[in-house]
């Protein structure tokens, strides 16, 4: 028996994640499709600046804002490139969250975060718009699905349950002895670079705050302090830090530690204790 | 007589279309005045990087998100490059919503699409802030402007009726035998070159789904197969699409179409039927 | 005895000014942590490109929009290179509004002009998230103090009243004879260039519309007259105009000045009477 939906349905948000820019007509678009059916939805934008068809990064991006939203809010990402095909539309719900977009990597990474409960095809056309075109399924498949799900329409309802997933594509840490190997999954804004080396996978190291590490991050070695926050260092020089998310980055107090080591999503990082 | 104004006052949107970019105050000044006059309203952003001064831009960026809003919504734009001279101040009423702003052609597209019902010449000081800068009419008419009609004060008291309203140049779609002539009217984030060649105008050459035509695009010469979805076409291969707007666009899929074939607004597009 | 705090609770804006960028997740979190504690907060941006670590920037851009806002906002404002090392955190009351963020001069010029009331040190755990970074307190501490302030926590409960706080380092504008010298204080994404001369500091030297006055702008002279629109001048002449924040500008009609004149923030400008 499908359980009854006990969803406090003032206040929903639903929050946009997606690789559109803000220059062009597309975000609003969803956003009025949004406000046509649930006139009370709260909207938040996470971010729209995703590099464009960029998955992995849309899914890091998602699952580092979505930890910090109240229950049940409705996140909606749309990095999209096999928008027209047969890539899936999905829903799936966490414990708790729900998670609208295409089923291509870019929900799995915060919803697996989050306790995955179920997932469900969304095949209903009854909550999609009347006309669906075959190159903007966020306005057309996807705003109206989260839209109605924010009006308490239940998960059920929008389509059968399907069993897997389909996960992005991040490598996993590696150890051997006294070496761990990573890769940068982020470049943020300031040009700290983002690994997806966690505090953990340090601390089986014993690595800790304070300590020095050498790292060779693509192609330069580097040898530095492990600060707690950016200001501990020296102006222009590079430290690794534990960023708020809890994974390793590079950064540069003051400076664009990216820029400067050339280094991009992908880009391999090794640390080494000695 | 005056027809009593309906609308309902609750959750009115107000969106906001400027080339005003998102580093500087400006589009906050709008909103915090909006905000202290009514603090009910919804404020949506379409968008705020409209190239500068570009009318044609933000008409069309306007026009493709308009329609997609609930019906009473209130558009505000304000690419301006006449601020300050003799350019009217208008509140356009339409079937659907209302649009306000400078009378240079930003709002007529949008809202003869929506069937044009009067249009008012913003001159009631009443209704403005109490000091109007000379150059940013934007904060101190049009978004009081809106501000007010989205508390139900009547289009009639904001000024008189005008006859006339400037309208953006686009270029009508010209057909001489097997050949179609349009231009480029954007160019989205994603490099899609849009025109305004419309399926209609397809049609009446007998051009569909499936079919090759042969384009010349700017100075290049181009064979492409018109597709309904972007991933229909092989990775960096040209296609036609008839997008989400109805309109024509040349696209590559997985890559920026106008950096390759150095295309920008206001280009020539010709379609050969062959 | 602590006055009673009668803050209509209803509505409350809240703004964010930062130097984050619109790409990464570090806006939406603060916005999750506030919709979190106060679900009713109105969110309201002002500006997230202030450029990295620019405390000036991000000051006078507060100190434009937030005179615009109604009473009882909240101006939350994170540009802050000192993170995680002893500078304060502070909650300023003025006659008009609260302001929140580090204590390094972001604040400051916007509570001045409305009137300093007291400042609070934020040192309650109580209204911090359980767990507090050492490089992100817009969202640990900032973005929770805003939110329980908007809930009608009275100031006082944050923590001590402290007497004195950081202010940005602008230069004061001198007066020579028939000379001003002052600096650019911003320069806008039309390639505006804001001096800190007023309009005041102008008529002291009997300068005033429609008159022409010598510039001396970083290394170049000019000779441009005082207008009151951008349109007033002829298309790509320099123009002086006392703009919508009451602060000399240096403008090209329909171009942008900045650029020409290769001119940034902190730049020396000279206006002579002759």
């Amino acid at each position: 028996m499908q359980s009854i939906d006990v969803r406090n349905m003032l206040n929903a948000i639903i929050t946009l994640t997606t690789d559109f820019g803000l220059k062009d007509p597309y975000v609003a678009e969803m956003k009025a499709v949004i406000l046509g059916i649930n006139p009370d939805a709260k909207i938040v934008d996470i971010s729209h600046n995703i590099e464009k068809f960029n998955i992995r990064m849309g899914a890091y991006v998602l699952a580092a804002a979505a930890q910090h939203f109240p229950k049940n809010t409705i996140h909606l990402a749309v990095v999209d490139p096999g928008v027209g095909t047969k890539r899936k539309a999905i829903l799936i719900e966490t414990e708790k969250a729900y998670f609208v977009g295409p089923d291509n990597g870019i929900l799995a990474l915060a919803a697996e975060k989050q306790g995955l409960k179920r997932v469900h095809k969304l095949s209903n056309r009854k909550f999609m718009l009347p006309e669906i075109s075959a190159t903007f399924h966020g306005r057309d498949i996807f705003a109206p699905a989260a839209a109605f799900l924010s009006k308490g329409v239940s998960p059920s309802e929008f389509g059968p349950v399907i069993r897997r997933i389909v996960k992005p594509k991040f490598a996993e840490v590696t150890r051997k002895n006294n070496i761990l190997i990573g890769e940068v999954i982020h470049v943020d804004d300031f040009g700290n670079i983002i690994t997806n080396i966690t505090s953990k996978d340090l601390e089986e190291l014993r690595l800790k705050l304070a300590k020095n590490v050498k790292l060779k991050l693509k192609d330069a070695w580097l040898k530095v302090r492990l600060c707690s926050a950016y200001a501990e260092a020296k102006a222009k020089t590079p430290i690794g830090i534990i960023g708020s998310h809890d994974f390793l980055e590079i950064s540069i107090n003051m400076g664009n530690a990216a820029e400067i080591f050339q280094v991009k999503t992908g880009d391999k990082v090794t640390v080494y204790r000695y």
